[in-house]
């Protein structure tokens, strides 16, 4: 009996609802969509402090990149509003289609872990919050290399925690730059395309897409069950 | 008599003016703000590039980059837009105040060369047609190293090619990215603040920020003369 493919997801937007802080941006920003921008920036300069030696905390990072886009935008940031920015953060709900998927591949037998940008600490006290923790056997940072996703030593970090081929590995991601690091280093990829997000269509494809993660879980249930 | 430090300039958007293209993105999404989210989505997804040893040619990028924001944003591109995004990204303007700033530091008697992402031959035709050719001994590409700044590897293959030690170069760039990059390599850094743009307040700053080209040229003139 084969074993299944292990299932590895991603956190910030693939399981918890980044438009939560829609209204912090709106009421600080006048606009939602500078969610869109800051989110963008964060992910970004996590990869150039990645390429350049210079890893900080995720969460250290946001507020620096917080700040940032405010000063673009010509707005003044209060400490109060910093402070409501990380509570938010650490707040972050479950998308409602994150539990019932969850239990269909619960049901169908998968091992499910977790692998976050975010630090251990502030990672597991969100997902422990979101009501989401009880699927998951075990729950990666980035912390563990030292470098942010994509970078290949993360994902490595991980394939040897769990001592398993990188092609037992399933990563389920809803932005595109995840799926493309972890297929570079030979795993299996699932590309979730929520509102905010599209494939980037250049280069190796997953072989699962689709707009929710309930489309996502019946399409890991048909290639990837074993035994 | 020691040698000045050796001026390297990025090209797009430090020279050349991006903003030029903010008419092809009201015209195609209805908002000049879209600009800001496909170049800081161009530069995310060239970096994990980069992070993925998957390099292509950054025009190519752009365009797989332009189709994605086009799909998030629920729009659709015909062939003769994105034919006229091409065109537009090869004609990018000069920003006024490079030209003077240039002069003044080439009478001053700096050694000037150029360091962009774009690929050897588009980033040569651009520079020509913008006028600003003509102030540089060198015009170099990340297609040298294979790798996207602010990867280590291609500010690397720079200081190699210009046979000069680290600490004898400074990267000016209006991007907090680029500069963290070459100042990770021990180049020195100036960080110009052009609308759209601030620094990153994490880590190391360079020594020189300043909100346009002549006033970060009076400032290298002051910091970096020899001889």
């Amino acid at each position: 009996m084969k074993e299944s493919t292990l299932l590895v997801f991603d956190v910030n937007e693939t399981l918890l609802d980044l438009t939560y802080l829609d209204d912090f941006f709106l009421d600080t920003f006048g606009d939602t969509q500078v969610m869109r921008q800051w989110f963008a920036e964060q992910i970004l300069y996590s990869q150039t402090l990645t390429l350049s030696g210079r890893y900080v905390p995720f969460g250290e990072l946001a507020v620096a990149v917080l700040k940032m886009v405010a000063t673009i935008r010509s707005t003044a940031l209060t400490s109060a509003q910093i402070t409501q920015f990380q509570e938010e953060m650490a707040a972050l709900p479950a998308h409602p289609d994150a539990q019932p998927a969850l239990e269909k591949l619960r049901t169908a037998g998968f091992e499910m872990v977790t692998f976050t940008n975010s630090s251990a600490k502030a990672g597991k006290k969100v997902l422990a919050q979101s009501g989401l923790a009880q699927f998951f056997s075990q729950q990666f940072s980035v912390e563990l290399s030292g470098c942010f996703k994509p970078a290949a030593a993360a994902y490595g970090s991980v394939s040897q925690a769990l001592d398993r081929p990188p092609a037992a590995l399933r990563m389920i991601a809803t932005h595109a730059w995840d799926i493309i690091g972890a297929m570079a280093c030979g795993w299996k990829g699932a590309l979730l395309t929520r509102a905010g997000n599209a494939p980037l269509l250049l280069g190796e494809q997953p072989d699962i897409c689709g707009p929710d993660l309930q489309a996502i879980a019946e399409q890991i249930i048909a290639a990837d069950r074993r035994g």
